[in-house]
Protein backbone atom coordinates (compact mmCIF):
# COMPACT_ATOMS: atom_id res chain seq x y z
CA UNK A 1 0.00 0.00 0.00
CA UNK A 2 1.64 3.07 -0.99
CA UNK A 3 1.40 6.27 1.08
CA UNK A 4 1.87 10.19 0.90
CA UNK A 5 2.54 11.18 4.48
CA UNK A 6 3.23 14.62 5.95
CA UNK A 7 5.52 14.39 9.00
CA UNK A 8 6.26 16.85 11.85
CA UNK A 9 8.29 15.83 15.19
CA UNK A 10 8.70 17.91 17.73
CA UNK A 11 11.41 17.01 20.51
CA UNK A 12 10.96 18.01 23.81
CA UNK A 13 12.94 19.53 26.75
CA UNK A 14 15.71 20.29 24.36
CA UNK A 15 15.40 24.08 23.88
CA UNK A 16 13.53 25.94 20.94
CA UNK A 17 15.77 24.97 18.19
CA UNK A 18 14.84 21.83 16.36
CA UNK A 19 16.38 22.12 13.39
CA UNK A 20 19.28 19.74 13.65
CA UNK A 21 16.94 17.19 14.39
CA UNK A 22 15.15 17.98 11.54
CA UNK A 23 18.13 16.97 9.43
CA UNK A 24 18.68 13.79 11.11
CA UNK A 25 15.52 13.15 10.28
CA UNK A 26 15.76 14.16 6.75
CA UNK A 27 18.87 11.81 6.59
CA UNK A 28 17.30 8.91 8.00
CA UNK A 29 14.25 9.24 5.21
CA UNK A 30 16.71 10.19 2.32
CA UNK A 31 18.88 7.35 3.37
CA UNK A 32 15.67 4.85 3.21
CA UNK A 33 15.68 5.95 -0.13
CA UNK A 34 12.17 7.28 0.35
CA UNK A 35 11.16 10.25 -1.97
CA UNK A 36 10.71 13.37 0.01
CA UNK A 37 9.90 17.25 0.43
CA UNK A 38 10.76 19.30 3.25
CA UNK A 39 8.08 22.58 3.74
CA UNK A 40 8.17 25.24 6.41
CA UNK A 41 5.90 22.52 8.88
CA UNK A 42 7.22 19.01 8.11
CA UNK A 43 8.44 17.09 5.38
CA UNK A 44 6.28 15.45 2.70
CA UNK A 45 7.05 12.15 2.15
CA UNK A 46 6.22 9.42 -0.58
CA UNK A 47 6.54 5.20 -0.31
CA UNK A 48 5.48 2.06 0.48
CA UNK A 49 3.65 1.62 3.96
CA UNK A 50 5.68 -0.63 5.46
CA UNK A 51 9.20 1.56 4.40
CA UNK A 52 8.00 4.74 4.97
CA UNK A 53 6.90 3.86 8.96
CA UNK A 54 10.06 2.07 9.69
CA UNK A 55 11.51 4.98 8.88
CA UNK A 56 9.53 7.19 11.05
CA UNK A 57 10.15 5.05 13.82
CA UNK A 58 13.87 5.25 13.19
CA UNK A 59 13.61 8.86 13.02
CA UNK A 60 12.10 8.43 16.51
CA UNK A 61 14.87 6.24 17.63
CA UNK A 62 17.36 8.77 16.88
CA UNK A 63 15.74 11.75 17.75
CA UNK A 64 15.71 9.85 21.36
CA UNK A 65 19.51 8.86 20.83
CA UNK A 66 20.80 12.69 20.37
CA UNK A 67 18.76 13.21 23.67
CA UNK A 68 15.69 14.15 23.23
CA UNK A 69 13.51 12.55 26.45
CA UNK A 70 10.16 13.17 24.91
CA UNK A 71 9.04 13.59 21.61
CA UNK A 72 5.14 14.46 19.98
CA UNK A 73 4.68 14.06 16.20
CA UNK A 74 1.92 14.98 13.95
CA UNK A 75 1.14 12.97 11.45
CA UNK A 76 -1.00 13.13 8.27
CA UNK A 77 -1.08 10.26 5.97
CA UNK A 78 -3.16 9.32 2.76
CA UNK A 79 -3.95 5.75 0.99
CA UNK A 80 -6.12 5.53 -1.88
CA UNK A 81 -7.14 2.14 -3.96
CA UNK A 82 -9.17 3.98 -7.09
CA UNK A 83 -5.93 5.53 -8.99
CA UNK A 84 -2.22 6.16 -8.78
CA UNK A 85 -1.25 9.58 -7.27
CA UNK A 86 1.97 10.96 -6.82
CA UNK A 87 3.33 13.99 -4.74
CA UNK A 88 3.79 15.85 -7.58
CA UNK A 89 0.25 15.22 -9.08
CA UNK A 90 -1.21 16.41 -5.89
CA UNK A 91 0.34 19.99 -6.00
CA UNK A 92 -0.26 20.21 -9.95
CA UNK A 93 -3.70 19.07 -9.89
CA UNK A 94 -4.26 22.37 -7.74
CA UNK A 95 -2.04 24.25 -9.64
CA UNK A 96 -4.05 23.27 -13.10
CA UNK A 97 -6.99 24.95 -11.87
CA UNK A 98 -5.72 28.12 -10.49
CA UNK A 99 -5.80 30.30 -13.46
CA UNK B 1 9.28 1.31 22.49
CA UNK B 2 5.95 2.31 23.97
CA UNK B 3 3.64 5.01 22.49
CA UNK B 4 0.66 7.04 23.10
CA UNK B 5 -1.00 7.53 20.19
CA UNK B 6 -4.37 9.88 19.11
CA UNK B 7 -5.42 8.71 15.90
CA UNK B 8 -8.23 9.90 13.23
CA UNK B 9 -9.22 8.20 10.03
CA UNK B 10 -10.91 9.85 7.90
CA UNK B 11 -12.72 7.96 5.50
CA UNK B 12 -13.28 10.02 1.26
CA UNK B 13 -15.97 9.17 -1.11
CA UNK B 14 -18.43 7.44 1.15
CA UNK B 15 -20.47 10.38 2.37
CA UNK B 16 -21.26 12.20 5.51
CA UNK B 17 -21.59 9.59 7.89
CA UNK B 18 -18.53 7.51 9.12
CA UNK B 19 -19.49 5.84 12.00
CA UNK B 20 -19.14 2.60 10.27
CA UNK B 21 -15.59 2.82 9.67
CA UNK B 22 -14.55 4.21 12.82
CA UNK B 23 -16.53 0.73 14.53
CA UNK B 24 -14.88 -1.01 12.14
CA UNK B 25 -11.37 0.27 12.96
CA UNK B 26 -12.19 0.09 16.55
CA UNK B 27 -12.83 -3.50 16.65
CA UNK B 28 -9.26 -3.93 15.10
CA UNK B 29 -7.56 -2.16 17.91
CA UNK B 30 -9.58 -3.87 20.40
CA UNK B 31 -9.42 -7.57 18.45
CA UNK B 32 -5.18 -6.48 18.82
CA UNK B 33 -5.32 -5.87 22.23
CA UNK B 34 -4.81 -2.67 22.43
CA UNK B 35 -5.73 -0.12 25.46
CA UNK B 36 -8.11 2.30 23.45
CA UNK B 37 -9.86 5.27 24.39
CA UNK B 38 -12.51 6.92 21.92
CA UNK B 39 -13.31 10.66 22.31
CA UNK B 40 -15.15 12.84 20.20
CA UNK B 41 -12.13 13.56 17.58
CA UNK B 42 -10.55 10.22 17.22
CA UNK B 43 -8.75 7.56 19.75
CA UNK B 44 -6.30 7.05 21.65
CA UNK B 45 -3.76 4.00 21.81
CA UNK B 46 -1.72 2.93 24.13
CA UNK B 47 0.96 0.36 23.14
CA UNK B 48 4.29 -1.16 21.37
CA UNK B 49 5.19 1.25 18.36
CA UNK B 50 5.22 -2.40 15.84
CA UNK B 51 1.59 -3.30 17.57
CA UNK B 52 -0.13 -0.07 17.52
CA UNK B 53 1.51 0.99 13.99
CA UNK B 54 0.53 -2.65 12.41
CA UNK B 55 -3.22 -2.14 13.79
CA UNK B 56 -3.17 1.32 12.02
CA UNK B 57 -2.13 -0.20 8.83
CA UNK B 58 -4.93 -2.93 9.46
CA UNK B 59 -7.44 0.05 10.00
CA UNK B 60 -6.70 1.56 6.14
CA UNK B 61 -7.13 -1.87 5.17
CA UNK B 62 -10.11 -2.82 5.86
CA UNK B 63 -11.80 0.69 5.05
CA UNK B 64 -10.81 0.34 1.76
CA UNK B 65 -12.12 -3.44 1.77
CA UNK B 66 -15.36 -1.43 3.22
CA UNK B 67 -15.71 0.86 0.05
CA UNK B 68 -13.43 3.84 0.70
CA UNK B 69 -11.33 4.69 -2.18
CA UNK B 70 -9.48 7.31 -0.24
CA UNK B 71 -8.72 7.73 3.49
CA UNK B 72 -6.84 11.12 4.79
CA UNK B 73 -5.65 9.92 8.94
CA UNK B 74 -4.54 12.42 11.16
CA UNK B 75 -1.84 11.02 14.10
CA UNK B 76 -0.51 12.55 17.08
CA UNK B 77 1.72 10.05 18.54
CA UNK B 78 4.41 10.41 21.85
CA UNK B 79 7.01 8.97 22.69
CA UNK B 80 9.51 9.25 26.02
CA UNK B 81 12.50 7.97 27.45
CA UNK B 82 12.85 9.58 30.76
CA UNK B 83 9.62 7.92 32.34
CA UNK B 84 6.79 5.30 31.62
CA UNK B 85 3.73 7.05 31.19
CA UNK B 86 -0.12 6.16 30.48
CA UNK B 87 -2.91 7.59 29.04
CA UNK B 88 -4.15 7.77 32.76
CA UNK B 89 -0.83 9.04 33.66
CA UNK B 90 -1.27 12.28 31.16
CA UNK B 91 -5.12 13.18 32.30
CA UNK B 92 -4.46 12.63 35.72
CA UNK B 93 -1.04 15.25 35.37
CA UNK B 94 -3.77 17.86 34.56
CA UNK B 95 -6.52 17.05 36.96
CA UNK B 96 -4.77 17.24 39.82
CA UNK B 97 -3.34 20.47 39.09
CA UNK B 98 -7.04 22.01 38.41
CA UNK B 99 -8.16 22.69 42.17
CA UNK C 1 -21.17 28.50 12.72
CA UNK C 2 -20.42 25.45 15.44
CA UNK C 3 -17.26 24.03 15.33
CA UNK C 4 -16.19 20.64 17.22
CA UNK C 5 -12.25 21.04 17.83
CA UNK C 6 -9.58 18.80 18.66
CA UNK C 7 -6.66 21.18 20.98
CA UNK C 8 -3.32 20.45 21.25
CA UNK C 9 -0.90 22.85 22.41
CA UNK C 10 3.01 22.14 22.55
CA UNK C 11 5.13 24.45 24.75
CA UNK C 12 8.36 24.53 23.39
CA UNK C 13 11.78 25.08 25.69
CA UNK C 14 10.46 25.01 28.68
CA UNK C 15 11.31 21.02 29.48
CA UNK C 16 9.50 18.14 29.02
CA UNK C 17 6.46 18.45 30.93
CA UNK C 18 3.75 20.41 30.25
CA UNK C 19 0.99 19.97 32.23
CA UNK C 20 0.85 23.38 34.13
CA UNK C 21 0.49 25.23 30.53
CA UNK C 22 -2.61 22.27 29.79
CA UNK C 23 -4.32 23.13 32.75
CA UNK C 24 -3.76 27.47 32.27
CA UNK C 25 -5.19 26.66 28.84
CA UNK C 26 -8.07 24.67 30.54
CA UNK C 27 -9.07 27.32 32.79
CA UNK C 28 -9.02 30.11 29.94
CA UNK C 29 -11.12 27.39 27.88
CA UNK C 30 -13.65 26.68 30.92
CA UNK C 31 -13.69 30.62 31.81
CA UNK C 32 -15.05 31.08 27.81
CA UNK C 33 -18.08 29.09 28.92
CA UNK C 34 -16.88 26.47 25.89
CA UNK C 35 -17.51 22.96 26.58
CA UNK C 36 -14.51 20.82 27.01
CA UNK C 37 -13.40 17.21 27.12
CA UNK C 38 -9.83 16.55 28.17
CA UNK C 39 -8.35 13.60 26.85
CA UNK C 40 -5.01 12.13 26.97
CA UNK C 41 -3.82 13.30 23.85
CA UNK C 42 -5.75 16.49 23.50
CA UNK C 43 -9.08 19.10 24.58
CA UNK C 44 -11.96 18.42 22.39
CA UNK C 45 -13.94 21.77 22.14
CA UNK C 46 -17.68 22.24 21.14
CA UNK C 47 -18.85 25.98 20.36
CA UNK C 48 -18.94 28.88 18.25
CA UNK C 49 -16.20 29.28 15.48
CA UNK C 50 -15.33 32.75 16.86
CA UNK C 51 -15.70 31.98 20.37
CA UNK C 52 -13.14 28.89 20.12
CA UNK C 53 -10.68 30.48 17.99
CA UNK C 54 -10.91 33.75 20.85
CA UNK C 55 -9.92 31.40 23.16
CA UNK C 56 -6.94 29.30 21.44
CA UNK C 57 -5.43 32.72 20.56
CA UNK C 58 -5.97 33.57 24.59
CA UNK C 59 -4.17 30.49 25.64
CA UNK C 60 -0.82 30.97 22.76
CA UNK C 61 -0.65 34.89 25.19
CA UNK C 62 -1.16 33.09 28.35
CA UNK C 63 1.32 29.88 27.02
CA UNK C 64 4.18 32.60 26.13
CA UNK C 65 3.37 34.85 29.28
CA UNK C 66 4.01 32.04 31.35
CA UNK C 67 7.29 31.45 29.79
CA UNK C 68 7.22 29.41 26.59
CA UNK C 69 9.42 31.04 23.79
CA UNK C 70 7.91 28.81 21.21
CA UNK C 71 4.61 26.76 20.69
CA UNK C 72 3.51 24.46 18.18
CA UNK C 73 -0.18 23.44 18.27
CA UNK C 74 -2.13 20.99 16.18
CA UNK C 75 -5.58 21.18 15.97
CA UNK C 76 -8.04 19.00 14.39
CA UNK C 77 -11.78 21.06 13.34
CA UNK C 78 -15.10 20.40 11.82
CA UNK C 79 -18.01 22.09 11.03
CA UNK C 80 -20.72 20.76 8.85
CA UNK C 81 -24.68 22.11 7.61
CA UNK C 82 -26.34 19.18 7.25
CA UNK C 83 -27.31 18.79 10.70
CA UNK C 84 -26.61 19.79 14.28
CA UNK C 85 -23.70 17.66 16.35
CA UNK C 86 -22.68 17.56 19.24
CA UNK C 87 -19.44 16.15 20.93
CA UNK C 88 -21.33 13.62 22.81
CA UNK C 89 -23.07 12.27 19.38
CA UNK C 90 -20.03 11.95 18.03
CA UNK C 91 -19.41 9.18 20.43
CA UNK C 92 -22.19 7.75 20.94
CA UNK C 93 -23.01 6.81 16.76
CA UNK C 94 -20.10 4.85 17.32
CA UNK C 95 -20.72 3.70 20.51
CA UNK C 96 -24.31 2.70 19.17
CA UNK C 97 -23.01 0.53 16.64
CA UNK C 98 -19.98 -1.12 19.26
CA UNK C 99 -22.62 -4.17 19.75
CA UNK D 1 0.94 37.56 16.81
CA UNK D 2 2.09 36.27 13.98
CA UNK D 3 2.18 32.40 13.24
CA UNK D 4 2.84 30.05 10.74
CA UNK D 5 -0.03 27.99 9.85
CA UNK D 6 -0.22 24.50 8.36
CA UNK D 7 -3.32 24.17 6.93
CA UNK D 8 -5.11 21.00 5.09
CA UNK D 9 -8.90 21.75 4.55
CA UNK D 10 -11.16 18.51 3.91
CA UNK D 11 -14.65 18.24 2.59
CA UNK D 12 -16.30 15.58 3.16
CA UNK D 13 -19.55 13.99 1.30
CA UNK D 14 -18.78 15.44 -1.83
CA UNK D 15 -16.39 12.25 -3.31
CA UNK D 16 -12.38 12.04 -4.08
CA UNK D 17 -11.38 14.38 -5.81
CA UNK D 18 -11.28 18.21 -3.80
CA UNK D 19 -8.78 20.47 -5.70
CA UNK D 20 -11.41 22.65 -6.94
CA UNK D 21 -11.34 23.43 -2.75
CA UNK D 22 -8.61 23.50 -2.42
CA UNK D 23 -8.13 25.94 -5.07
CA UNK D 24 -10.99 28.66 -4.09
CA UNK D 25 -9.16 28.41 -0.09
CA UNK D 26 -6.29 29.30 -1.84
CA UNK D 27 -7.72 32.22 -3.73
CA UNK D 28 -9.24 33.46 -0.73
CA UNK D 29 -5.80 32.99 1.00
CA UNK D 30 -4.08 34.96 -2.08
CA UNK D 31 -7.09 37.54 -1.91
CA UNK D 32 -6.51 38.08 2.31
CA UNK D 33 -2.92 39.32 1.30
CA UNK D 34 -1.32 36.04 3.03
CA UNK D 35 1.96 34.37 1.99
CA UNK D 36 1.37 31.14 1.36
CA UNK D 37 3.37 28.06 -0.05
CA UNK D 38 1.26 24.84 -1.43
CA UNK D 39 2.43 21.17 -0.65
CA UNK D 40 1.30 18.14 -1.29
CA UNK D 41 -0.68 17.90 2.19
CA UNK D 42 -1.53 20.99 2.50
CA UNK D 43 -0.93 24.68 2.74
CA UNK D 44 1.83 26.98 4.28
CA UNK D 45 0.64 30.17 5.57
CA UNK D 46 2.46 33.07 7.50
CA UNK D 47 0.35 36.04 9.18
CA UNK D 48 -0.66 37.85 11.86
CA UNK D 49 -2.71 35.89 13.79
CA UNK D 50 -5.92 37.67 13.20
CA UNK D 51 -6.17 37.14 9.50
CA UNK D 52 -5.04 34.03 9.19
CA UNK D 53 -7.39 32.86 11.06
CA UNK D 54 -10.42 35.25 9.22
CA UNK D 55 -9.19 33.37 6.34
CA UNK D 56 -9.59 30.01 7.47
CA UNK D 57 -12.94 30.85 8.46
CA UNK D 58 -13.39 31.92 5.13
CA UNK D 59 -12.25 28.81 3.61
CA UNK D 60 -14.86 26.72 5.59
CA UNK D 61 -17.53 29.04 4.54
CA UNK D 62 -16.85 28.75 1.38
CA UNK D 63 -16.43 25.13 0.93
CA UNK D 64 -19.42 24.67 2.42
CA UNK D 65 -21.16 26.94 0.15
CA UNK D 66 -19.67 25.04 -2.52
CA UNK D 67 -21.71 22.28 -1.21
CA UNK D 68 -19.80 20.11 1.44
CA UNK D 69 -21.91 19.19 3.60
CA UNK D 70 -18.89 18.54 6.35
CA UNK D 71 -15.47 19.74 6.31
CA UNK D 72 -12.71 18.13 8.72
CA UNK D 73 -9.45 20.66 8.72
CA UNK D 74 -6.46 19.79 10.29
CA UNK D 75 -3.92 22.73 11.19
CA UNK D 76 -0.63 23.10 12.68
CA UNK D 77 0.36 26.43 14.17
CA UNK D 78 3.56 27.99 15.28
CA UNK D 79 4.45 30.73 17.35
CA UNK D 80 7.13 32.23 19.23
CA UNK D 81 8.22 35.30 21.21
CA UNK D 82 11.96 34.74 21.20
CA UNK D 83 12.60 35.94 17.47
CA UNK D 84 10.90 36.52 14.25
CA UNK D 85 11.18 33.75 11.77
CA UNK D 86 9.56 33.51 8.53
CA UNK D 87 8.70 30.16 6.36
CA UNK D 88 11.56 30.63 4.32
CA UNK D 89 13.94 30.95 7.33
CA UNK D 90 12.32 27.17 8.79
CA UNK D 91 13.08 26.11 5.73
CA UNK D 92 16.74 27.45 5.41
CA UNK D 93 17.30 26.75 9.10
CA UNK D 94 17.12 22.98 8.23
CA UNK D 95 18.74 23.11 4.62
CA UNK D 96 21.68 25.08 5.90
CA UNK D 97 22.68 21.56 8.10
CA UNK D 98 22.22 19.17 5.20
CA UNK D 99 25.25 19.13 4.14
Amino acid sequence: MKIIMDLCIIPMGVGVSVSEYVVACHKILKAAGLKTQLHAYGTNIEGEWDEVMAAVKSCHEKVHGMGAPRITTTIKLGTRIDRVQTMEDKVSSVLDKME
